[in-house]
């Protein structure tokens, strides 16, 4: 069989039900889907246009990352150390007014496209205040898959506006756009409402930060004397599209209701220990399958985009927060950053894992170094030992867009001068 | 002034007491100690043999790793998502029992040394049950700074033997040889007081891991009626000489005797994370200003030997337990990763900083990467953005042993080539 493209590598992890790990495997790729993921001799019966051969290598389903707001990228390391109400209000907030613009938008994005890529990411979904349509370019350009949503709070981006980017971008094989109401402590009750409509009527995805700090669930019980869970509940925005992000503070009957309602989750575990907003009740999430991926928040508070500090993260910090260091195995993580995000995305019979049928987003990691070796178990050493720096290779939709750690769709180096030039305090 | 090595760079961290940042700095190094660090056009007073322009990057002291099992690299990732009780006394240990001789604490060893060098770490405060005498070798070969201990656990290994190769390293300008008993539920109480008649009569540093676990607190206070360092110090172990590795489950009493002994802590954050042994009561030792330095713990409990990460999830982990994001700022990590280890060591005249007449440990970090683009604040960057693997050069003793990412001292490849072949399990 004649295929565009194959990869080769000592371990082949396609993240199947069974989390399979296929030594000395392949994966073929025909124009944007994957055709054949194998073992050994079973490659003679594939050609290709393009052969990786990644040597001693992990080939793995691109990470996705579940919340973001790329456009950050340039408040980098801003502000650190801040509770978020302080970080948020007084620093990220005035400086947003202050900067944020379509160049900025471009550039930023850019930069947060470029950090993705060259560690491993293949799909973000994303929510920023101004310029979606802008970054829905530079996405484009970079090769990389998205959904982008809007998150209603600034004038001009009405429900009406992401309705129509909706349907501009109905058939982009790369980027989707989602609503993406701020949070209950922005957005109005009548601007919720709308999202609820619209998110029915026009079969759009629901992101929204949801509970993630003790005070937004303490004001919201003080202002509607519900929980910002049930009060969106309410307003019936709780449905399978709809993914809140963070969920820290959720108690029982807030997780009752996730799962009544088919509500997913993103998890945002670096982001939640820095801002010190605290440790999502993340086994019993799981306990309950309520599908949870991984986010890395935007770059002003975590502070990198790179998944592999998330599965990291996470899996650490709740051996912490509940004292029992099985909770969270290596394999619990890397299903996280992988198929259990495309569930979190409504995607997963599109990417996540590597099975024939599926679009082809593919990385590779290289093994070749110091703190990767020896290797007993690959899931283990992708959460404790590896980083963003490990990828050598990634391909999303079928196409190439880093290979050797070469980023082929954007120039790096134009990038970088740019972020230099974006000057704030220096 | 000609001196034999100058190392330019953007930002200069020579992490005085100031905290200063040396824009367009550089650190001039005369044999193995630093003459200058200047900034700007003061560099035109000197002239060296080798000139390092490492341009866009922060310039700064090698990384101190205050508790480390560098001969276990070859159990990088052997067991997880484990208790530490049945890790080590089920996984462990049975391992080392089976493995460990001289040629694999060579050959583990040399991977930890490669793995520290390429991740920044140019001095290592190490503790092993067998074969340090062998470690050492490497450790002169791989041109990087150790104190090595034994862990009087194997027989062969007594007081009286560590004592005799204390004497034949004391002239070593890289390895000293520590009294390094490794534990009070492994070590009976002869040996202890054999520590410390030995400690003191031969002015030697003892390294000890004390009250890692509840469960060790627990079976102490139940045998003894104390906890163990209450019982440390009814045996005068406790003194300005004594570094207590992990300090988790310490109470205010213990932290008080930690202070009016001079103890010295090494705190283990992801080993910490990763084994649910808790969180060390960092803020209340900082508080008392009892010094505290970073370790890595060994690659089986980390599984990387990287400080950043350790920096990182020092910073994290303390904001999570407290829910106070400003809790271990970032500067505060990064003093913990240099003079404040050299503190615990007992060797801030030496090394931790870069001050004239201090002996030459060097590191510097590329900055020009898409994760540490844009810069505001490099202690942030250092801590919340950067990897070991953004290490570009490290000088060690005034010795260059990693010039742009290439090891000097060690053959990286065959070290590579011999990890894969031990091979356990696959």
């Amino acid at each position: 069989m004649l295929c565009d493209l194959i990869i080769k590598g000592k371990y082949v992890l396609p993240m199947d039900d069974e989390l399979s790990i296929i030594k000395d495997g392949f994966v073929a790729v025909s124009e944007n889907k994957i055709c054949a993921v194998g073992a050994g001799d079973e490659i003679k019966n594939y050609q290709a246009k393009e052969i990786i051969d990644a040597g001693k290598a992990i080939v793995m389903p691109g990470l996705i990352n579940c919340h973001t707001h790329a456009a950050m990228a340039y408040f980098r390391g801003l502000a650190d150390d801040l509770p978020l109400n302080d970080w948020l209000f007084n620093h990220i907030f005035p400086a947003e007014a202050k900067f944020v613009n379509e160049e900025f938008v471009r550039k930023s994005g850019a930069l947060s496209c470029l950090e993705m890529i060259k560690s491993g990411t293949t799909c973000f979904n994303d929510m920023y205040f101004f310029g979606q349509e802008f970054l829905a370019e530079i996405v484009e350009k970079a090769g990389l898959r998205a959904v982008l949503g809007l998150d209603l709070k600034t004038p001009g981006y009405t429900v009406e506006r992401v309705v129509e980017l909706a349907k501009q971008f109905k058939d982009n094989e790369l980027v989707k756009i989602a609503l993406a109401p701020h949070s209950v402590y922005v957005c109005p009750r009548d601007v919720l409402e709308k999202v609820k409509q619209a998110a029915g009527a026009e079969n759009l995805r629901v992101h929204i930060h949801v509970s993630e700090t003790k005070k937004e669930v303490e004001d919201c019980k003080q202002a509607r004397g519900k929980t910002p869970v049930e009060y969106l509940d309410e307003l019936g925005l709780l449905a399978p599209a709809t993914m809140a992000a963070h969920s820290v503070w959720l108690d029982d009957n807030d997780l009752k209701i996730y799962k009544d309602r088919g509500v997913k989750a993103a998890h945002c575990p670096i982001s939640n220990m820095k801002l010190a907003s605290g440790a999502a009740p993340l086994a019993k999430m799981l306990e309950l399958e309520i599908p949870v991926g991984l986010g890395t928040d935007g770059a002003a508070s975590n502070n990198t985009q790179d998944l592999f500090m998330e599965m990291r993260g996470c899996a650490l910090m709740h051996k912490l927060a509940s004292l029992n260091p099985a909770v969270v195995s290596a394999r619990q993580a890397v299903k996280m950053a992988t198929i259990d995000g495309a569930k979190v995305l409504g995607r997963e019979k599109e990417i996540g894992s590597l099975e024939i049928g599926k679009e082809a987003d593919i990385i590779t990691i290289n093994l070749n170094k110091p703190h990767l070796a020896p290797l007993y178990d690959s899931y283990s050493h992708l959460v404790y030992c590896a980083g963003g720096s490990d990828v050598e290779n990634v391909v999303v939709n079928g196409r190439v867009i880093m290979k050797n750690r070469q980023v082929k769709t954007l120039d790096e180096n134009k990038i970088l001068r740019e972020a230099e030039r974006f000057n704030l305090q220096h």
